[in-house]
């Protein structure tokens, strides 16, 4: 079932690249970290599918790492940026699309009053922080051992991911024993918590929260009147349209997103009580791009599309067939795999491999397996679904993932 | 001479706005700093001229401020990011797109041998400040007092710009003794030296840097190991398209873009030499839609653009012409102006006005004489020429002026 896939305008691009970009490439769609048959390289996307340089066609599981909730061009969404672009993208000043999007957020978000509006994930996490930290006129921040909130300062130190930024504090995820722990070392001085809607650290398998850990981060927060930053970068969009903790019955006070909320188009938010409006006026930020009229008007008819097409609830259904054929074709090569996280943004590692080590041969073997048949799953990242995806696609996915299960179990079982 | 300008939709947006948004708006792009009766909200731009959404028309003197460096709409620019979108914008890589921009950024910066691209003007700033100290080892960060470098914590406290970020140390921009005494103050742990293209600090007339400060600071970095950063985002593809030092001879280590640099579309440059290509690559950032195509490809065309018409030559000229005519008017209405930077990055400020205590009757009332004209120039922020600016731009423009000055001199000459 293996089509011979060609290679050249990618392997010559690479070479290019070295030449004039820092090891070729950067940041967390660098190739160099996947199995040696995966691109570098796009040209094109259309639906479920896309295109690599050298005309190779996918089934795309990652969907640009989230940011495609809706499919490769999208119709609708496409003409709300043509019509924008047709004016005037980027002016003195925003267009009604802004006022526009922000009263729809408002709207779906029942505990959230206001929205205000950034370019990248890491623009909203950072302002979050900083706005708590106006409010409380605290410094520190209590966030999860691991957990990724962006490519910050206030988050990481760059060199070394491993390392997490001054002024912060580590708890655990689902343990709220070590939340505690983690305010009494804040020593009066905690400006926020922040949490991630599920836990999808690096090296780990996916985990969601427990109802008694939201709530009882909640309690704390209020407890401490302390504000609780809820990010939903990875989450958003995908699980649930009022935010990832509707389902658990728990609000924060700030909620972050990005990624799926314009379907490709460049934009992030942050949404956010009454409570919090006056650390916002008073805490300064702005980016040259953030006023644009044409990613707003890609998120509100992204958000409108998923609500009149029940697009969650199509995601979930495509996830969870996915999620049950993977598991009977693996039983059934009598591999072991886990599979943890919503279905919607799945994340399949197998018994054996070591990822906290990067030592993965079994999902990277998957992986490229996959690749040569035309199917984009990452082997460590979590995946994306998209509501393009079709029956035909899970089908041939699975038809695919049966073959590369076959040569998982043929390399590495006994 | 000035026509009747209407405000409903304006007004209606405004009101909406405060409702979903804190304070109704923030950010640079914030109406509140500005004369009454200039717009909050846009719905069209087309060359050199935009409309808000009112259908007010203005020759426009800040081109989003700063981004639009050929005119809204141009035609090269929207076909490349039309061309890109129709195939696929944000997929799960770059695009040949972001190898061919770089290998022009390298080919028009003689000092630099690679390019590193992100979204805003400050991931850029933090990015490098974050290089400079991986590759020293070191954390300290000298940078001019009042100098603008983004709007992140890295740089700034953000509820209190005023207050700078811990781990900087300030200098004095066009004195090189001052530059001394921080290196001294930074005790043997200075990271890099940021310096601005040019002085533009809120508040001040610009000012730019003489021969003998730019090469002193140079001169300084090779002395202590450390890099010196350019940051190029306010002049960059405006003042010398192989950055605004060039004119110098004074070379840097590290140089930021962004603004002009896609004619609206949202992308920042960092720029480099080889030397420091290891510490980028073992310096982690990302963003979700950093890799985008249409963004690099509008870059690229702007920049080719910009080579092929002689856009810079024709930018001087046409600042040439509004510095010499705005001089005379206020000559002739006995209105004492001071007219600061680079003509392309025009700065006029009035002797009477206080800017630093933000008490500037005479800009107020010129820049709202003028938008009543249908003329937009921010009265204390500084302007932005593009190459869309036509002969009879100027000269409506420099009539408008003539009633502007002589209303400005009626109110607050004896």
């Amino acid at each position: 079932m293996t089509t011979e896939r060609r290679r050249s305008n990618d392997m010559a691009l690479r070479q290019r690249a070295k030449s004039v970009i820092p090891n070729g490439m950067y940041g967390h769609q660098n190739a160099a970290i996947l199995p040696k048959n995966f691109p570098q390289f796009f040209s094109k996307g259309e639906g479920s599918h896309l295109w690599d340089v050298d005309g190779n066609e996918y089934i795309d599981y990652i969907c640009a790492y989230g940011p495609i909730v809706l499919g490769y061009q999208h119709p609708a969404v496409d003409r709300a940026v043509a019509e924008v672009q047709d004016a005037g993208d980027c002016l003195n000043g925003p267009s009604e699309k802004m006022v526009e999007l922000a009263e729809l957020l408002v709207d779906i978000t029942p505990w959230a009053n206001w929205a205000w509006f950034a370019k990248n994930g890491t623009d909203a996490t950072v302002y979050a922080a900083s706005v708590a930290r106006t409010a409380t006129g605290k410094g520190t921040l209590l966030r999860a051992h691991g957990a990724y909130h962006g490519a910050a300062p206030t988050w990481i130190t760059a060199g070394d991911m491993s390392q997490q930024a001054d002024g912060t504090v580590e708890y655990e995820f689902n343990d709220l024993a070590s939340v505690r722990t983690a305010l009494d070392e804040a020593n009066g001085d905690a400006a926020a918590i922040i949490v991630s809607a599920f836990r999808h650290d690096v090296g780990f398998d996916q985990e969601m929260p427990t109802v008694e850990f939201a709530q009882g981060v909640r309690d704390l927060c209020d407890a401490n009147s302390i504000p609780l930053i809820l990010d939903d970068v990875r989450g958003g969009f995908r699980l649930d349209l009022a935010g990832s903790w509707a389902p658990l019955g728990v609000d924060p006070d700030l909620s972050i997103y990005c990624k799926a909320i314009g379907n490709g188009q460049p934009i992030s938010a942050v949404m956010g009580r009454e409570s919090l409006a006056e650390a916002v006026a008073a805490t300064f930020a702005t980016g040259s791009y953030w006023f644009t009229g044409a990613p707003m008007a890609a998120a509100y008819t992204t958000i409108t599309t998923l609500q009149e097409t029940d697009g969650i609830a199509r995601m979930e259904r495509t996830g969870n067939a996915l999620r049950e054929g993977w598991q009977q074709a693996a039983d059934a090569h009598g591999v072991g795999i886990r599979q943890t996280g919503p279905v919607s943004i799945p994340l399949m590692l197998f018994d054996g491999d070591d990822f906290s080590t990067r030592d993965v041969p079994r999902a990277y073997r998957f992986s490229a397996e996959l690749a040569d048949r035309g199917v984009y799953l990452h082997p460590v990242h979590n995946g994306f679904l998209s509501t393009a995806l079709t029956d035909e696609d899970v089908a041939h996915t699975l038809e695919a993932s049966d073959e590369a299960f076959a040569a998982v179990a043929a390399e590495f079982n006994d």
